[in-house]
């Protein structure tokens, strides 16, 4: 049999796709372990405290310690029904930390093991403040795997420092949730075949609001239908921004090599300002503003039929600029056939020049994405001991 | 700065795309650098003999011994014009090994250097007696890097030696050229999303020859163009036997986990078995007999489309099963759109239930090829020092 190798992971972020993660590596004990791999979970934290193996667990085996599999389970149901962390301490093992102290512990943690077994910091929060621990960790000589989005598109500074160490950090779940995009890319890259553009429908709602329309039916209604199905944000508008597209697309281009931030990108919004949460509610939004964009965007699709065309939210990668937002796009190409709330990338490069390489399926959803971070974690483990 | 960490590559083959290989990697010197990467060939072998760097300069320096950028690229025009590898030895600082020899030296480089820096095997021939050294290098400690399917695709106990330490060995480029289908299917098992299906047109030729038969145009016909083009074998029927997509299937369904052969894949051939190259000449076959073959494919082809369907050749991995062949696929499918020789591959699973995972684009090509072959390599870089 192949030697067993043992991958800690201290998890941020204890959501739906945190924990679908939690979830799917207890599913996988015994796939992982075929594959010499054991998942061992040190410590899971949300916005308020971290929960750790104590101290002394770690110091007596620091190659072993591990939260256990019973506990990692009634941690994933107690947060579900919406418990906080605190109300599993007494289950024992572990210790309970809070605030500032949370933060201090992760670097503990992330110094204990980066010299001794390695350590997987796995970022299934949403939180933007937590790229300085992220930058920390990697310092140290940690592995960074995320699905939040925000480390990477906040300072270029911060972009560069975290993926200095490019082989230290996987990132695949921030686009087109499992769909293998960053992989593609990278692989493409690495080969020096240049790229010269990126085009997709990147987000699972607008591709959804998108082929409705096309249907006929009217925007404010395709958009509470939306919401009803669980597509959308508990604000519909932070789907309807644009500005979650344009993050992905940030994170696209910054790949390619481009210094650039979200200020310069351009994004199209599907609302206009004086309709933001700063000026209405969502019910206000939902209830009566909405209805108001009905025929304007109506008159778009209509536009884009009459030529053989249809309307997608697109994100464009290409000549050093990224755009986000509606655009004509022909019927019978991936992107115009697209149907419903499946992602589609293409990917256009010197060996792909003739007709792009194209990646399409489901690209939203905590299941989907918490498979492509654990493939993500997988795919670390050359560097661990 | 990124320290920088060097990759020893022994190449094995030489035509088209190891030509390409080492143009890549001649073009991606500066590219490669900036990853903290150099690519060092320590030795390339064509079906007759291996030319490697001397015994002394790797005694000297095995860290260091490569072969120079300009010997590298005289090689490749070298070998482009028919020349053997014994005209380049003038150039210096090589060493020529002919036959068995030149078996004994590829292994004696993989016992040296898998102790030092390790070492990239990168097989781009098209042979099937490579894999015992295949199995060799790998029981030293080395990588494989494959584009050539025949070593994947002999006996099952072959397969599993050489996929035992599976995070030393890369085959992307066997299946869809530099399409990244092994890289997908790979990252979905390791997630632990059960796989129930993988159906695919596998064969840049037989994609090209399915489109053009739907514009009416007889098969004989079609596929002569085809061979004008450069498209097929300068035998057609290597490409119309099917066996070539049954290699690819067989890879995909091994790597699936099934224990399975080549024998235990259904193959439907193009051509009859009295058409076959026992029988008959390329000449003749292309010359009086393949025209005999236009009524009744035409007749397959015109009642696909009384049905809304098209005609396409497939291969299908489900249930246990492989089959390859002809099938009646929706014209609104991925499959049913596809136009000329791209490739492409539709996966199934429980996060790709309702539609699946598809990846499409060129899957031909010896520039394709040797990129995916290049990222292949790279993507091995944490297992060297």
């Amino acid at each position: 049999m192949v030697e067993t190798k043992s991958i800690p992971i201290l998890l941020l972020g204890c959501g739906g796709v945190g924990r679908h993660l939690l979830r799917h590596i207890l599913s996988c004990r015994s796939l992982h372990s075929q594959m010499g791999l054991v998942l061992r979970v040190v410590g899971v934290a949300d916005s308020r405290s971290l929960l750790a193996v104590s101290d002394a667990a770690a110091a007596a085996a620091a190659a072993t310690a591990s939260m256990d599999d019973a506990f990692l389970a009634e941690l994933c149901r107690s947060k579900s029904s919406g418990s906080p962390l605190s109300s599993l301490v007494r289950l024992g093992g572990c210790q309970l930390f809070t605030d500032s102290e949370a933060k201090g512990k992760i670097i503990d943690v992330a110094r204990l093991l980066s010299t001794s077994t390695g350590l997987a910091v796995v970022d299934c929060s949403a939180s933007s403040e937590i790229v300085d621990t992220l930058k920390e960790v990697m310092s140290l000589g940690c592995c960074v795997v995320l699905a939040n989005k925000k480390p990477l598109t906040c300072a270029i500074e911060d972009f560069e420092k975290l993926v200095f160490h490019f082989r230290r950090i996987r990132f695949e779940s921030t686009v087109g949730a499992g769909l293998p995009v960053i992989a593609s890319v990278t692989r493409i890259i690495a080969s020096g075949d240049p790229i010269s553009r990126i085009m997709g429908s990147l987000s699972g709602t607008l591709g959804y609001v998108m082929s409705e329309l096309e249907d006929g039916k009217p925007f404010s209604q395709v958009v509470k239908a939306a919401k009803s199905l669980g597509f959308t944000e508990p604000d519909p508008r932070d789907d309807l921004s644009g500005m979650d597209v344009a993050r992905k697309g940030l994170i696209l281009a910054r790949l390619l090599g481009w210094k650039m931030s979200l200020n310069d990108i351009k994004v199209e919004s599907l609302y206009p300002s004086e309709f933001g949460p700063g000026s209405m509610t969502t019910e206000v939004f939902l209830g009566s503003a909405i209805s108001q964009l009905d025929k304007s965007i109506e008159e778009r699709v209509t536009a884009a039929s009459s030529k053989g065309n249809v309307l997608r939210y697109v994100c464009v990668i290409e000549n050093s600029r990224c755009q986000v937002g509606l655009q004509e796009i022909p019927k019978d190409s991936p992107l115009g056939r697209l149907r419903g709330s499946d992602n589609v990338v293409e990917i256009c490069s010197h060996c792909y020049a003739n007709s792009p390489l194209v990646i399409q399926g489901a690209g939203a959803g905590n299941d989907t994405t918490a498979a492509g971070v654990l493939a993500d974690i997988i795919d670390l483990q050359d560097l661990f001991k």
